[in-house]
């Protein structure tokens, strides 16, 4: 019998067993091969004495996933599921079943990276060409991304796509119609300042009366109303300006389209198309404009383009804009989409089709007459004459009508001047219409809501004007018309989740990503009501659970890093990078300083760091890194003296890019110190720091941190991300506001970053599970694993491929560099080939020509077992090989399974195939593993060049799959 | 703008939409094509006038999803979920999230059907024969089948292969011990009856008193007391009997394993691995026995075999045991297993593995100690001496223990004698022992938990006799030893799943099996702990909502079957039967009618309803059909007459079998009733009943109903099914009772036929979904268009295949059977080549002969659509042009794409294959419509005859994978 204690078989850490990859036994192993004691022992060689956290976390011990999910149970029961008609760019939605089983609650969805590798990534691909597709028809423009953060930063977007493209070279006011969303104005005030444009803001009309670049509309307006823009536009488009107009993506089915009024930019929230509210995100913001501004298109784009055989393939189109080719002089930083909720937007669509959204869209309309009609005959003054869905009320009781609503458990919009708004939604329901009469009437109105419907039929609708009723038709593709039974849906869904490679299949194991595991007990709270049907407006004493959760993350990530504060609201790492900085900004220009606008960046940083620099109104000088691809200490000191008096901070990444810890990490935050500076440490590698040191400790003031990293957030095939930043206590006043939601913190009144108060607030839980479940003990374990994985792989590749960086006891931190150029010429073999080759043998590539062009980053991450890194590296040592053959001339340098990578089963079933000289078995079974777990590239290699010459973003004809 | 009203826009409707295949404006398409003008048009062709329903479903109207799901969450919050230590077969445990998401909440996996086409089922295959693995290593015997419904029909399986093995040909005892729970004798009981067996209870050690040819026990039994039964068992095998023992599976993990100590059959409920207790079920049982009775072993059985190509290869074995090659001789009608659940169980165990699973199973075992060693050290008296998990206390206040345990929201076993009895769990923590303190004992007890813990380390546990504490391995083969980071388990899940072809591929066309959607919305909530968490012998103020919703369910499901009421406890089809001919059986007897046990059954009945009657005490007399398929009434009338004094009733299936609408069914009904008998109608074609008419208004007497068919609940793989029987009022009193629960009904003192009093209560949530989600209007359209899609397959496929039956109009049902048998004579293609061939064309096969040999059976269901079907016509066309090429000589009748089918890789990655005489591409994709959506089989054909002659049925050796 055992004599185990109680304690021990508890097994409250049993989770970090089934996080972390390799068992005990296999770290052991692992460890002996690296030549470490243990993972201490491992930890001491790798990470510098001076930096070592030697301390317990405080986010308390490991516990089980049955009581950790007790836990989030209890907070979810505190927030309290109102009824919610606030609006302002949050509506109630019904997510399809269909597509929160099979895409929201699938790994073969949640967990697939952006698709940089597009031959196995079709199916997500052509998932969010639809939701380009739907962006277009609905907005009337040509040419559509995919996908930014939020409505707010789309309109900031759109600012700086106007300045950009504006021929008004000299003009330099943005105007903004005082009747957009308050956070949607706040957000792209913020932007403009650093820019340093001017923002005005007055009625519509008045928008002629400036010298102006562009201008954002509404549309509808905040209070509902529905504008005819054709005349304006017209005259603002004769003086030269940009026109943008922000609009409500359900109205735009029955509304004539803003492009068509003239419009240059059509941007807005897909919430609403089946994606819940979630205390304001992560959703999917569309953004569409005209063709001829395609280069100054923020955000990714999806584009067809043809593969070696000549089909149809799909892909990442124009990748070389902004923040990459720009770089310092990028005035966008955007990285991170919403994938995930852009393929749910874009399923509801095709679910739904053109006319089951009209039908919808046509439900809520006639509901919001209803509601019109039966206040105004009981003497209720509008303040808007057309609507939507919204209705704005001058109340003359609105703190009874308030009284009644909460209540009746009922939110609605309270504007500052004692306006009442309502906003109604797809789960809006006849009864909540005749409850909605007794909340703003008080009970024995008298109404009855049928017969104010019949009336309505008979009389006819003039709430939305003749004109602005839509006529064209929208959404005649195939696609959105063929998948309307569930069965037909689920297949369509599947047959997409078949071409991608996801953390289902294999490890993804791409440098500064960090795809470990996301575990279904952390992922599963997201998907209850308490987290999804949440209003961000809503009053706070309803989001408890919310505040709760969020302020014990907090708690946890302040000793995480080692910081003094956290500011929860950046959507992206980039916008953490961005809101990290303007906090720095502030800071400088509340002492005095604002002088200070000199940004230092070493050579290596993530192109994100010089483009988030520029949007903060900084100028960038670059410093030297020395061979071993650390920053030249040197030229550091000597930029940062020349520099010094106008020095705001510098942008370092730590463990650097290139995959070390560098030694001289405190003493680059002292020389910035000395001169005056901040020191922003970039946490896209915070992985290899978490239980072993921290930002705040080794001296950074800022850092924004990648929950979708380091924090077990997925990845979605390209987002949701989440961007949070911790600050030392002197920045902590500077950090993002809000203008609608306030916490009663010094920062309330700065302006924001996104357009909710807690950005993506509704995968917090996931983050807080992971860190909840591991505890201290698991947290700083995965850390450990995650140096022992890639120290593993690291020196069994290093038998076969040079290694470019290596710190002190030629260790790697989290990841490594392994570099291909020496192959390349000897051999003619490229790191694409490689990478290619890679997906023949299952696996998705590294990172690719990041840091360093010709290399490849790898991270593997603590979630990956054993067994799958000698797979992986099995793989590499093949592909080694094979590189040999080719080297030695015994495979031609354009006819090889290198070049001709991935294979496909078009080739293997190509009677040509047997003049190529290598098998078919030597194609797509180069090893006994990969027979054992093939999976299959749905299309080869894919030419880019021809896809941007041949620049097409829409749904491809059906006439090209017959 | 539309005109349409708000009633109209408000779509309550849309689910039918989603539910149903062909939207409207196919549906016209279709009748356009068979020659109707309406649905309605179309029923009337095809129903018989006589027995057509001319009203409404009483089930309400249709609902929207969200609005079904807010109905059913308000039924499950009334159910309270209390803390259950009531043990007796049920007990908590935590399902891996990990499982509960990949498997239970994944179509790949719920929508499959039972793996009879084994070269597109590969992974279920493997992880049932996991299954079978876990079972042999638990119970040491060395053939497992997989698997039962519930431990008490294992028991009964038990028993009944006990009699045909048993040498003691004479014996027509069967011992039970007294000690076994009761649920599990009472269903022996029920069966016994019928069989004629006499059951003798009585303490165990009595059992070698009698002349028997079997005996049960229960390891550790009811009180929780652990026997040595080697000496017993020594003694009872002596006298030929066999010797069979309930075990509880996780107990098996610490104790020597009941093969070890003779016993010839161990079976259990596998529930504690990891699957909810759902009030009941479904759960899968083990049941395993020696190889020697592999012939006698009732249930599925997983085999290995090999392919064409000599690779391993799994299916299921001995297929043509028990009731097929029985028919009326059967003593087992087993058919459903319970697939999905016993795929959760063996993944528990392969997440686990060893060690975990030793370390949960101590874990228990230690929190049973400090349990009983507080109570003891307070005076309380043990009933049992010994114990894994459960204590029998004799409470002298027993009321004031329950008040105390009722407050605190605890559930404990209390039996009549006022003993008490406390079950721990894997949910149990060390809080929950403190708190069991203070319900026992009141507070103040002054009992520490950790220093109990420490004395037990200290002083050592006996509470397991030491010659029964285990010492052999388990669960060595690699695959328990391997998957136990979440990465590699979901990997592994996935690797299996994409090996099987369920329905979120393609359409599964299986005649009488009536593949159709399960909507996701219905599926939901199975899996919220208000439904899962509910322990079936909890009492009946906390499962309000059930009590709801199965009374509701009832009443609607009288309704569709025009029959006066429900029983809800078989859990499946085959029970189903069973249980209506038993409350036949017990009419009869009650009218002094015992002699009157003579069952009529039509040549095409279903194997399993020989079989049943057979286990109802009956003897049966086949009736012959006519060339048209239909029964011939003459026959009928004379068979009928012939043994009327006798007769008991007869079985009849409508449709029939042959997809027909019999004309004469309500002459049949007449016939039987004159003579004194009375009507069983199996329900399996109720799909082509529901709304048009009723089998009750048909004169049926009873039926059972396969809710996993006709009403939505998914197939799992082979199950969980569950098949209430709908009875006319006077066979109200003979339904199935329960010992333990008891509703206040007249039939609460009957015989049970499953261990649970509403069977598998957790997966009616689904059906009540269903019926509720497309109300009466739904329903209605659903056999509707089920009838056409069935009618336009058969239209389209007349023309290449002879349709073998139709009734009047020309029509058929909801099925049609096309026969190969002229094929064959001039081709030799069989129906065999042309079922595997439909793999390699991305479908199931249709079901194979049955019930005439040489034919197929198709049943679209409603829910397919029209591209579906006409993609599945497409490939039957092509097949037939196949062969055609076959039938003309132009490809030997030895290799050719049928006789080669189903292709794989292996086939095309073959350098030999060039010397096929059909190219690649017709081999893997025969039409376009394939290379879209491409699925493939993972071996070639399979070789059952090797499989049965080398039969082995565990895991395969790892060297066999290299």
């Amino acid at each position: 019998m055992t004599t185990e204690t109680l304690t021990q078989l508890e097994q409250h850490e049993l989770f970090i067993r089934r996080h972390i990859g390799p068992d005990s036994a296999q770290q052991q192993e692992m460890l002996n091969f690296v030549g470490a004691e243990s993972l201490e022992d491992l930890t001491q060689q790798i990470v510098p004495e001076s930096i070592r956290l030697n301390r317990d976390l405080a986010v308390g011990s490991a516990c089980g996933e049955a009581e950790g999910m007790a836990y989030i149970r209890e907070i979810a029961d505190k927030n309290k599921v109102f009824k919610s008609y606030i609006g302002m760019g949050y509506y109630g939605t019904e997510v399809p079943s269909v597509i929160q089983r099979n895409v929201l609650e699938n790994p073969g969805w949640y967990t697939a990276y952006t698709p940089y590798q597009p031959e196995i990534a079709q199916g997500r691909l052509e998932a969010i060409l639809n939701f380009q597709q739907v962006s277009m028809d609905l907005t009337g423009l040509d040419l559509a991304s995919a996908s930014l953060l939020d409505e707010a930063t789309a309109a900031a977007e759109a600012m700086a796509l106007a300045k950009r493209v504006s021929k008004a070279k000299k003009a330099n006011i943005f105007f903004v119609a005082d009747d957009v969303f308050p956070q949607t104005l706040d957000v792209v005030k913020t932007r403009a300042e650093c820019f340093g444009f001017e923002i005005v803001v007055g009625p519509a009309s008045e928008a002629v009366n400036y010298e102006l670049f562009g201008a954002l509309f509404q549309y509808t307006n905040r209070f509902g109303e529905i504008t005819d823009f054709t005349e304006l536009f017209t005259e603002l488009k004769a003086k030269k300006a940009v026109v943008s107009v922000a609009a409500d993506i359900m109205s735009l089915v029955m509304l004539k389209s803003p492009g068509s009024m003239g419009a240059d930019v059509v941007f807005g929230s897909a919430q609403r198309f089946g994606v819940p509210m979630g205390l304001g995100g992560p959703h999917a913001a569309f953004f569409v404009t005209r063709d001829a501004h395609k280069r100054s298109l923020p955000g990714r784009i999806i584009g067809v383009s043809q593969d070696t055989r000549g089909n149809r393939a799909l892909r990442m189109a124009m990748q070389t804009r902004e923040q990459h080719i720009r770089r310092e002089k990028a005035n966008s930083n955007i990285c991170t989409a919403q994938v995930l909720l852009a393929n749910m937007a874009s399923f509801y669509a095709v679910y739904h089709g053109p006319q089951g959204l009209k039908i919808i869209a046509e439900r809520i309309h006639r509901l919001t007459d209803i509601l019109a009609s039966g206040l105004t005959a009981k003497g209720v003054e509008l303040v808007n004459g057309t609507w939507f869905d919204t209705l704005s009320l001058k109340a003359t009781d609105s703190e009874a009508i308030t009284a009644r609503a909460v209540a009746a458990g009922i939110n609605l919009r309270i504007d500052s001047d004692g306006v009442l708004g309502v906003s109604l939604a797809e789960t809006t329901l006849r009864e909540d219409i005749a409850e909605l009469f007794d909340v703003i009437l008080g009970e024995g109105h008298g109404l009855d809501v049928a017969a104010l419907d019949a009336e309505i039929i008979k009389a006819g609708s003039s709430s939305i004007p003749a004109q602005l009723v839509r006529t064209d038709a929208i959404l005649t593709h195939p696609t959105f018309n063929s998948y309307h039974s569930e069965t037909e849906m689920m297949r369509y869904i599947k047959r997409l989740e078949n071409k991608d490679l996801a953390l289902n299949h294999s490890m993804i194991s791409l440098g500064s990503c960090t795809m470990k595991l996301n575990a279904a007990t952390e992922m599963m709270p997201i998907s209850w009501p308490e987290f999804g049907n949440m209003h961000p407006f809503c009053p706070l004493d309803q989001s408890e659970g919310y505040t709760d959760l969020i302020e014990e993350l907090s708690t946890w990530l302040v000793d995480i890093t080692g910081y003094d504060a956290m500011c929860m609201q950046a959507n992206s790492g980039a916008s953490g990078e961005y809101a990290g900085l303007l906090a720095i900004r502030n800071y400088h220009i509340s002492r005095g300083d604002a002088h200070r606008n000199v940004c230092l960046i070493p050579q290596s940083a993530h192109g994100t760091n010089p483009a988030s620099a520029q949007m903060a109104g900084m100028k960038i000088v670059v410093t030297a890194c020395d061979k071993a691809g650390n920053v030249d200490m040197e030229d550091l000191k000597a930029k940062a003296a020349e520099v010094a008096e106008n020095l705001s901070c510098i942008m370092i990444t730590y463990p650097s890019t290139h995959g070390v810890y560098e030694e001289t990490v405190s003493e680059i935050c002292e020389v910035i110190h000395q001169h005056g500076g901040q020191v922003y440490l970039d946490g896209a590698n915070m992985n290899a720091q978490v239980g072993l040191t921290t930002p705040g400790s080794i001296g950074a003031d800022v850092s924004h941190l990648n929950l979708h990293k380091t924090f077990a957030i997925p990845h979605g095939g390209g987002g949701p991300g989440m961007g949070p930043i911790g600050v030392k206590a002197h920045l902590a006043p500077f950090v993002a506001g809000h203008v609608v939601v306030k916490h009663g913190r010094e920062s309330d009144n700065n302006g924001a970053v996104s357009a909710a108060p807690y950005g993506s607030a509704s995968i917090l839980p996931i983050t807080w599970m992971y860190i909840k479940l591991l505890g201290h003990q698991g947290l700083r374990q995965s850390t450990q694993v995650a140096l022992l994985n890639a120290n593993y792989v690291m020196k069994k590749l290093s038998e076969h491929y040079p290694v470019l960086y290596t710190g002190r006891n030629e260790r790697v931190a989290h990841e490594c560099i392994i570099d291909l150029r020496p192959l390349k010429e000897s051999s003619g073999v490229t790191e694409m080939d490689i990478a290619k080759r890679l997906n023949d043998y299952g696996f998705h590539a590294p990172t690719m020509s990041f840091p360093v062009a010709g290399t490849l980053m790898i991270e593997p991450t603590e979630s990956e077992s054993k067994v799958e890194l000698d797979r992986f590296i099995e793989a590499m040592i093949s592909i080694r090989g094979e590189a040999s053959r080719v080297e030695s001339g015994e495979w031609p340098a354009d006819n090889n399974p290198l070049h001709n990578a991935p294979h496909t089963l078009a080739d293997i079933m190509d009677p040509e195939f047997d003049s190529r000289p290598y098998s078919r078995e030597v194609a797509v079974f180069p090893t006994a593993a990969v027979k054992l777990n093939k999976f299959w590239p749905t299309v080869n290699r894919i030419d880019d060049v021809f896809g941007d010459r041949n620049l097409f973003c829409a749904c491809v004809p059906m006439s090209e799959y017959e």
